[in-house]
């Protein structure tokens, strides 16, 4: 097989605009969508891989800053063998004694190695001409796990218990395959943004429900709690009782506030309540977990590394595992995060800082090689018109991306 | 009382390159300590306010570019206003919705936030013409409180609860004031870098018993083990067995790793073992801390904020704690840390990214106003040149700083 080298490194702080209230939530007033771009080209620019993470708005520039001192090591690599060893390259990045202490795993310069990861995966998937998921499939499981870096997960997996764990599961590919053709089924955010109006949230449900989606998620945390509560209470009415709602917080809460209002909005029996309180205090989530049964906790977006999620997940502290390879050091370390939540029997429900478009290349890897159970891709489109293939939904459910890559293609950033 | 107004703010990228081998250990091979300076400057030029984090590497203008885009708020404010209610603002910087998706409250953004909050109590305590301590050590508790932001430590401290444990302790304080005419205790981490060969560990541990102190920190978590148990056998040969040791693995092993070495070490009988594995793995460390009784854990050089620390506290995850006010929000969110930790009965034993010189003042208002045990502040002598006033020590110990503000000012950016 060809491996082109890698013969120049660009990064772009790329910033979009969004329509007037969309993003908004109950920390972040006015967001931008901003991504730090990686892109790797090949001699002659034959290929270009693109990565991106995402930011909200001018700190972007410091994600790009990072990702120009971080990526310096790739430069003049053949992609097949920075791929075939990936792990150790993940780790070295990540370690970079340069720039660990800025961190370590975490902020601005974990955000840039997720940056340049992507990057590196998408160059591979257009090296051998296929769509990510396809990739990702076709590897053995020894080729799988020599992409990821699993180093501090040791006593519950490591390099041998996770191939173990994929081969495992080889026999069952094929009845999960299934869902190639049928679609990935998706959730929609958009309909419930912060500053959106009462009547804004229920035509949008309603559109929502016309293009077939059955869940529906809604900003709460507002400074007024009957606000939220008269919000959700009628998205519930508004998407039904079969439907499926969930409330996202954006950690405004404390646990004293968060006891009071989720033992409130509980009452509506949304599938789960979303980042109730700081992303960093475990404790009151596995607390909150606890009190608000059977209505479960959702978070991850704000968790930044393999580590935190092995000790949300030991200490119980959420159901739904919001992974997110923009958050995360990349595809890579999402995978490891996968695996790992596979171990504890919790479902990834990524968290799409990319809008989807990697995403649905991985949770159909999970779902089809780890057994992930196919719960729904959240579903963002206010990006849509500015990726070169963006993520297809039809009747709810994300269609199989089919072109070579991550399909992380920005139209400006092409040539 | 007069209260200066910042007039400019400038912001410094400074770096020291050491001497061979001074600063090395387990993951930073070959670091240089840089400092992102903060200068908040009075109109005219009057006074000037000094604050920093440390970084170990050419990510340092990251945080001095993060700096430049946080510190906006405080242009034109009076010092004096801006104190009184600090704890808001900290909460404010801590949260700009353009910046905050790059953390929360941790990585480059979180560090920048702590040279600036530095900066502002130096400049305060200038203000005042009293070094630091004093500043604080004159606060009424409802003053005091109002520096701090204890949001998501509510169901363990609230302000009222904060203001209750400062007003409770103040009868001891003349008693305990002692240690301003004793100076802190203090122990020598510059003995045992990792690089240094055996004969230099030897000779500098002689010297700093010489110099009176006796207690001293060695770094572990080389490649070879026999060599980490080797050295350490001799620093407690060096030492002797009624001088107090501590070994420092900076973050090196695995769970199964780290569970080998320390049953090891412990035979040696050190106080404690510090960092030994990755600084989010709270899981691993309570574990560690279960197994390697009676010799304790340390750690918290890598933990980026209070919610984290709150965690670590209440799933006795250390002993120890090793909060540094360049790693924390500053100042303030590290006595945030110190009265939660008093309410834990749990020791601050500062990581001094600042070479102590803040947390020379730190210690002492800790120690006097709320009764944390003076257990000893750590010594690092590298950057003594560079600081207008060095800390001083004299048979080991701090001489109390009478200089007015933080001990922050650098020789380099006086004028």
């Amino acid at each position: 097989m060809t491996s082109f080298s890698i013969e120049r490194i660009t990064v772009s702080d790329v910033r979009y605009p969004l329509p007037p209230g969309a993003g908004s939530d109950a920390v972040h007033t006015d967001p931008e969508y901003c991504l730090a771009v990686t892109q790797l080209i090949s001699a002659g620019g034959t290929i270009r891989g693109t990565g991106f993470a995402l930011t909200l708005g001018e700190g972007n520039r410091l994600v790009c800053e990072a990702i120009d001192m971080l990526a310096r090591p790739l430069q003049g690599r053949a992609i097949e063998e920075l791929m075939a060893d990936f792990g150790r390259t993940a780790r070295e990045l990540a370690n970079d004694p340069m720039l660990r202490w800025l961190g370590p795993h975490k902020g601005v310069v974990h955000l840039a190695l997720a940056s340049i990861t992507n990057a590196c995966f998408d160059l591979w998937a257009k090296n051998r001409g296929v769509p990510l998921w396809r990739l990702l499939l076709d590897l053995e499981p020894e080729q799988l796990v020599a992409v990821l870096d699993l180093s501090y997960l040791d006593e519950l997996l490591d390099e041998g218990g996770a191939i173990e764990l994929l081969r495992r599961e080889l026999p069952a590919r094929a009845e999960r395959s299934a869902i190639l053709r049928q679609g990935y089924p998706g959730y929609d955010t958009s309909v419930g943004w912060m500053a959106y109006d009462d009547d804004k949230v229920r035509e949008l449900t309603k559109r929502a429900i016309d293009k077939g989606f059955s869940a529906f998620k809604l900003k709460v945390g507002s400074a007024d709690r009957t606000r939220d509560l008269r919000r959700a209470a009628m998205l519930r009415q508004c998407a039904g009782e079969r439907s499926t709602i969930m409330f996202d917080a954006n950690q405004q809460w404390t646990l004293p506030a968060a006891r009071v209002i989720c033992a409130e909005l509980s009452k509506l029996k949304p599938l789960w309540i979303e980042e109730p309180t700081h992303p960093d205090d475990m404790g009151a989530h596995a607390a909150l977990a606890r009190e608000i049964a059977p209505v479960k906790i959702a978070c991850g977006e704000h968790i930044p590394n393999r580590v935190v999620f092995k000790n949300f997940f030991e200490a119980h502290a959420m159901h739904y595992v919001q992974a997110d390879c923009t958050r995360l050091g990349g595809v890579s370390e999402f995978l490891a995060v996968g695996l790992l939540a596979r171990k504890f029997g919790l479902p990834i429900v990524p968290h799409v800082g990319d809008m989807g478009q990697i995403h649905q290349h991985l949770v159909l890897f999970l779902h089809v090689a780890v057994g992930n159970e196919a719960v729904f891709l959240e579903y963002i489109p206010h990006l849509r018109s500015h990726f070169a293939f963006p993520a297809e939904l039809e009747g709810g459910r994300y269609r199989t991306p089919q072109e070579a890559g991550a399909s992380t293609d920005l139209k400006e950033l092409r040539t």
